[in-house]
């Protein structure tokens, strides 16, 4: 089954509101199979919906459609369907019926632009709307089987999960689409790529593909059909993604890289203290992130200030004076302050230059040194990122994340 | 100027990625005065981006495009774009200029499947991507004029702003649709609805609208005409709201509760330092978002264990065992202590329970105590918000903010 979603309303098209309901639709159908070709978002003219109700109903056997189905003159999918089917439209005893159970269970009278909403195409059926005015419609036109929800976003929730989805599952049962996500930090999405090509061939089953955000490259492996049919092909892929891409891999699904280095704190029975400069608190803030981390973060300080480098993170003032506050030996003078302080297992230094102001042409926007200190000795590294204030610091703080994780895989800790 | 959006990418499809780009585009667009048709979301097949390139471009004056432009073997955009200007796909020397001098900047080494980013339509023009490997392109397909860009949100923002919409308002100057945005903390909806019931009224000009968000409420207030003739039109409307909505309004446009907190310290030539539990360093994260605040915010400390209250912060301890991490005499010991550490003009203590975990009858998740400590003495607040843990700890960080927003408004310091 391939299908078609298409969001209707002039407050989409203007980018005024954010059409999250064709995400929500298209997860729901992939789930259960059926494959999502494309979505379309048009202004609510009874001519455009009618012109894209056309155009889906000529490629897809789905077309599911939300938005139009208001009280209001400007609410005109009702029109546009039946003129896509060819059909007049009539009053629908059923949801005539609705509309004045509704008001009078609300003490509320209906006005005359209510009873547009009792308008159904000829042969459509309703679809039940426990939460509003606007019932649904399926209706089929040519080939295609059309659904129209509401766009107000609790009834549309509700009629697809409730109502929709139980039709479509009934007309094709046993059948799903299951996705496995790997996600990666530090590596290329070039070496990636070149890594996992024959997994990432055009119409290999499970489909692999990559996405990138933040630094961050996902890999998402996926396929339809029987779940446990599926299953194991997706393991098989996984464990390849994971042996092939190495320690790049820091997890599956929605963990994020604080989650990795919070799960090998618990488990090294490790403790962290943070100091940072550039970064502001976001590695403190992503960290505490993750519920429980109390137990394993000590403390964060965000030295700004000279002074505060020097009197509470314990960076010695002639170190810094010879090098300067953004510099190799600082960052490991901080990270080896801050875990002497809190006698942490792990310290963390984290200097650079955020922008938009303060480059120089030796320390420019984006350079970062970050220094990780444990009982074995103190790590640093040096990287210049790119991007504006927000996304440096972003960045920096994924970096940071990154190297913690890499060092508390690397090394044990005494107890 | 009639457009059509098209966002490419089987995860967009697939609702695996929520496109927040489509909306984006078409706000800047129709800012301009450009009228949005519709959008479309596409799979990234080649044969997918051609057909629906090629159905924009016969509608449409002015396609503009996201996605596909990676340099992985899913990544068809400009295969398909040359097949719908039928034209070849040659090596561009500027592309292949940027993508080496990337590299070489980072010291990393190009791999062959890299120099799929260099290849261009014949005709098109590159688009400058000062923060990626992929250059954009601007092509003319028949009558349409045509614009790539990467999906990478932080790459696509910064070439909207700063390339696409210049060479778009070059083309087509005068009308356009003029946004004014007062931003408020603080208030209820139903209040800011009832003060502003006048300018709200359906069919008025300019539009006046309200959008929540975290806990802030925007006020909207726009009009589509010639900007000179709108301009004082959205003046006079913007200083009504200001004027009744009083303190509650923070800011305008971009604005957010930091900047107008940096804004007043820099007014007050005031410096700040920070104590955070709950919130884990995100007031700091917050404020550090605003670039040349380090000469402002000495120092913050995330204070998560109580070792580090005490010796860190300076909360006695007999204070903390008395009334528990989360108490009001804790609130305020951790503003002093802070100010006195740093010798700063203003405090911060924020102590509560995020949760999910470790709320009990009488202290419940959500409870949230803040204290603001200047030389005139130290206010406190208690709050119980509501929300998962990220949301708690959002609301609470915004509450801080604005609890200095309105202390820094209402006292001097000396400088």
């Amino acid at each position: 089954v391939r299908a078609v979603i298409l969001s209707i309303g002039a407050e989409l098209v203007s980018g005024l509101r954010l059409d999250t309901h064709a995400a929500d639709i298209s997860r729901a159908l992939t789930a259960i199979g059926i494959e999502v070709a494309r979505h379309e978002t048009v202004d609510d003219g009874a001519g455009e919906i009618e012109a894209a109700l056309r155009a889906a109903v000529a490629e897809a056997d789905l077309v599911v459609a939300t938005g139009g189905l208001g009280p209001t003159l400007d609410d005109c999918t009702r029109e546009a369907l039946a003129a896509a089917a060819g059909v007049p439209l009539d009053e629908n005893a059923e949801a005539r019926e609705h509309l004045v159970a509704w008001a009078k269970a609300r003490g509320r009278t209906l006005s005359q632009s209510n009873f547009r909403q009792a308008l159904l195409p000829r042969g459509a059926k309703t679809i039940p709307n426990p939460v509003g005015t606007a019932l649904g419609i399926e209706a089929r036109v040519g080939k295609a089987l059309v659904f129209v929800m509401p766009g107000v976003p609790a009834e549309m929730a509700r009629m697809l999960g409730e109502e929709v989805l139980p039709r479509l599952r009934r007309a094709a049962p046993g059948c799903a689409t299951v996705i496995r996500t790997v996600r990666t930090y530090g590596a290329a999405e070039s070496i990636v790529g070149e890594k996992l090509a024959d997994l990432m061939a055009p119409k290999r089953r499970p489909h692999v593909g990559t996405a990138v955000h933040g630094g961050m490259i996902d890999v998402h492996i996926y396929a339809t059909g029987a779940p446990e049919e599926i299953a194991p092909l997706l393991d098989a892929d996984a464990a390849a993604v994971r042996r092939r891409l190495g320690d790049a891999v820091f997890g599956e699904g929605d963990e994020r890289l604080e989650d990795a280095v919070a799960a090998l704190l618990a488990k090294r029975r490790a403790t962290i203290a943070l100091a940072e400069s550039c970064t502001g608190g976001l590695v403190a803030a992503k960290l505490v992130n993750v519920p429980g981390i109390s137990e394993f973060l000590l403390e964060g300080v965000v030295c700004y200030a000279n002074e505060s480098k020097v009197r509470t993170v314990g960076v010695p003032e002639d170190v810094l004076r010879a090098h300067g506050a953004v510099s190799e030996p600082v960052a490991r003078a901080m990270a080896e302050g801050i875990r002497a302080r809190n006698r942490a297992s792990v310290g963390l230094g984290v200097t650079g230059i955020a922008g938009p102001a303060g480059g120089t042409a030796e320390k420019p926007v984006g350079l970062v040194w970050f220094a990780v200190a444990d009982q074995g000795g103190t790590a640093s590294a040096k990287e210049i990122l790119s991007g504006d204030r927000a996304l440096i610091r972003e960045r920096a703080a994924n970096y940071a994340l990154n190297m913690l994780r890499l060092m508390l895989m690397r090394q044990s800790f005494p107890g």
